[in-house]
């Protein structure tokens, strides 16, 4: 805040970030942050206003009134605020805060998910992140693309690669079936046979009543009757029949040997998304420029600082355009970002590169007003066993390898020192729905690498030749139909088209120089772990 | 696109609607669209230039170059293409493709869910649904609000009532144990005693090397021998726990009798989310105005037009607001959207208004110049009664009750003929965060009703006392437990604090004037469908 405000009465609300008493008593000064930028604003409260130890402990949330003034001259503020008004205070128990004043390590407050946005650095984390997501849509939004929700309850598999999340009511529905089978208590074979002799004594009632030409009033109660008898026989059965399933199986039907969906919530296996794309693809198809921007998950048992179970991608596509397109709008889309953060959040980039990773508003400069290098794969293998004789890579370099995350570093921060694109890579290392290039080794395929993450987007010009699609579908050994409303989009209307995903939490790392991206999330998801 | 540009040479790429062959096949006219509008361009190709029979199908999707001409006087068009180079036709067999150009309902779109978005009206919802999302982002940036990526994977229920799916790996897991086992022949009775026996001769063997005072090298072996032996058994009973795991359960892991999670990839149940709130305030608890904007999940067993399993929800959280800064922002944001569309989607809304709904832009204008009315639960029951002393509701109303959909629909288009505001109602009907008023009868709830939908808007004031918000927990049977992370919020540095709920595809309904929810989510899901 500027000292231009002098002498406004203005009403804050935010939290304590330090706060000490002054002058034996008669008044304390308060560091206060609203969670807006990660500049503090000086708050003084006299001891006649408001009891100061009250609002002293780190945390406490003050809700004020005051005058703004400028502070003595030689202090590094800008402009006070003297509180006139208390609305109302939050109070802190300092012995018992989880957040004490020390240094706190981000591993530590991994444990206190609830409570980390009120650091320093998990602030400045959210005000980027919700920085690049604005990015995002102004950036598609402005080149035409429409923001398509692509579903996250997902029947199809867009890897064929499985690791993927079930989504079910199965296991509760059998809980509910076991619950009720507990509480209220089967039906003995005695119960059974008396219920069988009911059936078959009412069936003899209605015989005897017609071949004695009763009335029709007659006939028809006993039929009443003889149904009531035959559901109440069925109900007991379907009640045994609870039973057994729940002995055999723990109450999950089952149809073969095997879990029979068709009972589940979706009537077959349902799973959570792992990517948008296919799906994406179909509005592609019909609107020409689309992008989808949402979770996505791997159920992979995987413990390493870049990898999360539940994560956000950008997907665009682009109908009508080829590879060099798509390398194209990856490369405007990445130095938009930068340029967005260094003109929309340079206080937290500020903060970020004073306390996290000195480097990283060097880093936004450099993508923003870099031309992205483009090599072929062949051309990026060839630098690697070049560069494979003077240092030592841990992975093999050999054409046909998928790039190792060490040679990806060594290629954009070592060689080229900026962005690069490596594209066409071989064509047994990508998936299926890649367009197959006119040398039959390699696709149209391409990856944007950076510095301090490596491997940024991903993308491809997606096959858009029926028989091709097909037979590479049937070449990896995926069965054709689950693909088939994916080949209709080739049958009719084809059209050429490409698109790519961007890691929006690998964005987060590479903008903030943030080492676990545990801490660019609000609510991390891995192994063993899912809190709140 | 407009008169002016006659003359320019342009490049365009598109889906042909319709099309026919003219002057005895000399050339074909192509109604021609790209999804970027509802308006067609019209393209002319000329027999020399490519096959017309190729181009002319409903579906076919080209890319060509031309030069733009005024059309001849008379015609609706303003513009027309002619064709002078084709880069690309995807062909389409007349005969088979699902989607002719007769008209094709709703219902049956639903079935070719991957080729609906190239029809009309898919198409106008699609582009209204972008431009209600970017609306959405662009009020809440607008106003300092930072958006929030809650978790989509969670361990809490929201409202404490259930109905959610469940987030699984524990049946893929016992899948594969099942598969294992069936592979690999079960170690027989003989196996198990011969390995016991192996065990036992092996241990004898160390005691008689020690008590023969053997070398230490020769005890080392036999103790390798041992060891080697223990892990073999240990691995036969293994196998034969896992295969007695199978014949109980299926393969689930159980302890006491219940499915035991702690085997689970979270190693504790999870499930999707049904709203982001609760998290989302501990960012509001920090950062003072937020929002979520993300799918959410209901597993209900529900087969309305007004219900899906997996559906998109706004939900804004604001510090140091009561619920009427709430009631402001709701209706602000509310009159914002409708404002939204009137700019910028006027073509596709005049699409919805003519095809669709006759009402739908009076609608919107309607609402977004309308100051909201906002009556008390207390209120809105009195009008009701009264009017119930003339007309017919299903259900009974009287003071307590939750308002039933015709009851919220005959205060908004009945009574009001404008959106209301409904605050304050009984506690016995809501959630247990919400603030307990003074009276402590009702809380500091709200719902926003219009015309078309009904409820378009719940919210709040939260309950920010720690002891109130506690007892609420209880009163209601909930477990404490769950909430520890929640009363934290209450119990440092408190906040007054509100926020809302909005249903994206409600205000898509009210927007377009569609009947069915299923119609306005790009993939439908619902009870036995999961499309894609």
């Amino acid at each position: 805040m500027g000292a231009g405000l002098a002498g406004q009465r203005v009403r804050i609300g935010g939290w304590v970030k330090t706060g000490r008493e002054q002058g034996k008593g008669a008044f304390a000064f308060l560091e206060v942050n609203d969670g807006s930028c990660p500049g503090n604003l000086q708050v003084i409260v006299e001891a006649d206003v408001y009891k100061l130890s009250d609002v002293v402990s780190t945390g406490t949330c003050i809700h004020v009134e005051g005058e703004l003034h400028l502070p003595p001259e030689g202090v590094k503020q800008k402009i006070e605020l003297k509180v006139k008004k208390v609305f109302d205070v939050g109070t802190v128990d300092a012995g018992k805060y989880p957040l004490p004043k020390t240094k706190l390590t981000l591993e530590f407050l991994r444990d206190v998910m609830h409570l980390r946005p009120r650091t320093n650095t998990i602030s400045a984390v959210a005000r980027i992140r919700n920085a690049l997501a604005y990015a995002t849509h102004t950036f598609f939004q402005k080149h035409g693309f429409l923001y398509v929700h692509t579903p996250i309850i997902t029947t199809s598999d867009c890897e064929g690669a499985g690791e993927m999340f079930q989504v079910t009511t199965i296991i509760s529905e059998a809980e509910k079936i076991e619950k009720e089978l507990k509480e209220n208590p089967l039906p003995s074979e005695t119960d059974v046979a008396a219920a069988e002799l009911d059936v078959k004594e009412k069936g003899e009632v209605i015989t005897q009543l017609k071949s004695s030409k009763a009335s029709k009033e007659k006939i028809t109660a006993a039929v009443t009757e003889l149904t009531k008898a035959k559901e109440h026989l069925s109900k007991l059965n379907e009640r045994l029949k609870l039973a057994e399933r729940c002995r055999v199986s723990g109450g999950i039907p089952k149809k073969d040997g095997k879990i029979d969906y068709s009972e589940d919530f979706f009537a077959r296996q349902a799973f959570l998304t792992v990517s948008g794309q296919l799906q994406v693809e179909t509005y592609a198809c019909a609107l020409s420029s689309v992008y989808t921007f949402g979770p996505t998950f791997r159920a992979e048992n995987s413990h390493t600082s870049r990898h999360l179970a539940e994560f956000w991608m950008v997907e665009p596509e682009i109908a009508f355009a080829n590879i060099e397109d798509d390398m194209n709008c990856a490369e405007a889309y990445v130095r938009f970002l930068c340029q967005w953060l260094l003109d929309n959040c340079y206080d937290d980039m500020e903060f970020m590169t004073k306390f996290i990773d000195k480097t990283a508003i060097q880093r936004l400069v450099m993508v923003a007003n870099s031309k992205f290098h483009r090599i072929t794969y062949t051309e990026a293998v060839a630098i690697l066993e070049e560069a494979a004789k003077v240092r030592k890579f841990e992975n093999k370099v050999e054409w046909g390898i998928d790039l190792a995350s060490e040679h990806e570093r060594y290629l954009t921060e070592e060689k080229f020192k900026a962005p690069v694109i490596v594209y066409n890579y071989p064509k047994a290392i990508k998936a299926f729905y890649m367009k197959v290039n006119e040398d039959n080794k390699t696709v149209a395929a391409m990856d944007v690498l950076v510095p301090k993450v490596g491997e940024l987007v991903g993308g491809s010009q997606r096959e858009e030749n029926y028989e091709v699609l097909r037979d590479r579908i049937l070449e990896l050994g995926l069965p054709l139909e689950p693909y088939e409303w994916y080949l209709d989009l080739r049958r009719y209307g084809t059209v050429k088209h490409s698109g790519f995903g961007l890691g929006f939490e690998r964005m987060i790392l590479f903008a903030t120089g943030m080492e676990n991206i545990r801490d660019v999330i609000p609510f991390p998801r891995y192994p063993g772990r899912a809190d709140l």
